[in-house]
């Protein structure tokens, strides 16, 4: 089975590699080629456009950044509907809209393309390990023919349903996320603003009621000072305001995922957009 | 070592009970005596009055329902300090006011008695298991000897610093599961409102960085449609508002736990007060 793999950033390098790992002969495609000479010298084919990547290949994997991007990789004249071969299969695991999905899914059924979204969480860490877990919509057939590339890629592979479901779970996951951290946050500037031992406090409440993969994380690095980015506050907000939107157009109202997003944005106004999601900490202070 | 312990409620009891199985004499008051039949049968000593409960005890426990019955049974004619033998200690272990907490510390040492604030979190199963976490604050040579005591009650004793600070510990714990809560019901509900199977999606999400022991507790009883209250949404609104009220006198904003707070606040005047937080899903639905 031919794979063409087009986004090729942190996340993609690693999943290209387990790709190969499992066998399977990897083009790809990405904007810069520079970036990518490692995996190339470890066996990834380059592609030195879209079309190239895409055209003989049964399976076709994208990861970008931005769903304009997406959009722009599926879409634009020279992409991925217009040079993909009939019968292809079409992943995204770009987190992205579920309104794209859904006109990605069906403008790939009208050429006799079949496409399934499919976000993945586990960062750059379960991306290296093959531990992403797949958030998956899209025809269930469809689906189960490409668990064994899933497989190659994550260890902890979920069908959500219909075209859309993936990047929907995927949203409900960010949800939670956006609570969780801010949760985190505001307990740890309580507790240094009245001038509690902040890690005596964490160690106090990481076991019980409050306890969260985001209290075990986050909460470490902000005591520390180390605001690098495990996951980019850029790349959160472009998920919560597809989050947002989602709720909105269907009347739902979700109070904490739009404060969070406000103060998110905030910080990004000023500069922080580059920074690791607890960086959220620095809004508070 | 003699204890006098005030307040037998859920809580309580099983606080009284694990005390005893540690080979301590255990006097009780509690407001209402029919509901304390079984501690006494078991042999618990039963006093009519706060005096009559502490006047020649070693150790005072008291863990009551709200900072106002707090203030009452320490500070009214009849009460603790007006009554607590020369160099007992006084464990408030209920989840109190730092204000509070450090007024009868300062009230107590006039009077040569020795406070702690001790609020417990681990819910009425931790408190049956005697495995709750307690936080303690006040005089460090003070706690040390009360430490067979909260051994006898909990299996997690921390000491965080000056009177006040077991409070302030509790605080910040309240101050994370308000954002975590919100967290988990915000993802189930954009989960049912976009069509996705509810329980898949927290199955996926679980084992990621959206988990947290909120996800694990409350979402299974959400899915189940179970309020029935592990922890009461009225108890929770006390905390809240607390640690609102210590954010706001220090200049502090916290927006995601003001929100949550106005949001359980709404669920209250609608008569939900009586059930567990995770109800906080009505809100929402």
């Amino acid at each position: 089975m031919k794979i063409g793999f087009i986004g090729v950033g942190i996340m993609g390098k690693s999943m290209v590699r387990n790709l190969m790992k499992a066998g399977y002969s990897v083009d790809i495609y990405t904007r810069t080629k520079h970036k990518v000479l490692d995996v190339i010298q470890e066996g990834a084919i380059w592609s030195d456009s879209i079309r190239a990547c895409v055209k003989d290949k049964d399976v076709i994997i994208t990861i970008v950044g931005y769903p304009h991007d997406v959009e722009e990789v599926y879409f634009a004249p020279g992409g991925i509907l217009e040079n993909a071969k009939a019968g292809a299969f079409l992943i995204d695991m770009t987190t992205n809209s579920p309104e794209l999905a859904i006109r990605i899914y069906e403008e790939a059924e009208k050429n006799g393309l079949h496409a399934l979204d499919a976000p993945v969480t586990g960062g750059d860490i379960g991306a290296r390990d093959g531990s992403l877990t797949i958030m998956v919509g899209g025809d269930e057939d469809i689906y189960k023919q490409c668990v064994p590339i899933f497989e190659a890629m994550g260890s902890h592979i979920v069908y959500g349903g219909k075209a859309g479901n993936g990047q929907q779970t995927k949203m409900a996951n960010q949800i939670a996320i956006a609570g969780t951290i801010s949760a985190v946050c505001e307990a740890l500037v309580y507790a240094e603003t009245v001038g509690l031992d902040t890690e005596t406090m964490v160690n106090t409440i990481k076991n019980g009621s409050a306890a969260s993969t985001q209290l075990d994380s986050a909460a470490p690095k902000i005591l520390q000072g180390d605001y690098s980015p495990g996951f980019f506050i850029k790349h959160f907000i472009k998920d919560m305001k597809i989050a947002a939107k989602e709720a909105n157009s269907r009347g739902l109202k979700l109070g904490v995922l739009e404060e969070v997003l406000r103060m998110y944005s905030q910080l990004e106004d000023k500069g922080s957009g580059d920074l690791g999601t607890q960086a959220l900490i620095k809004y508070y202070r």
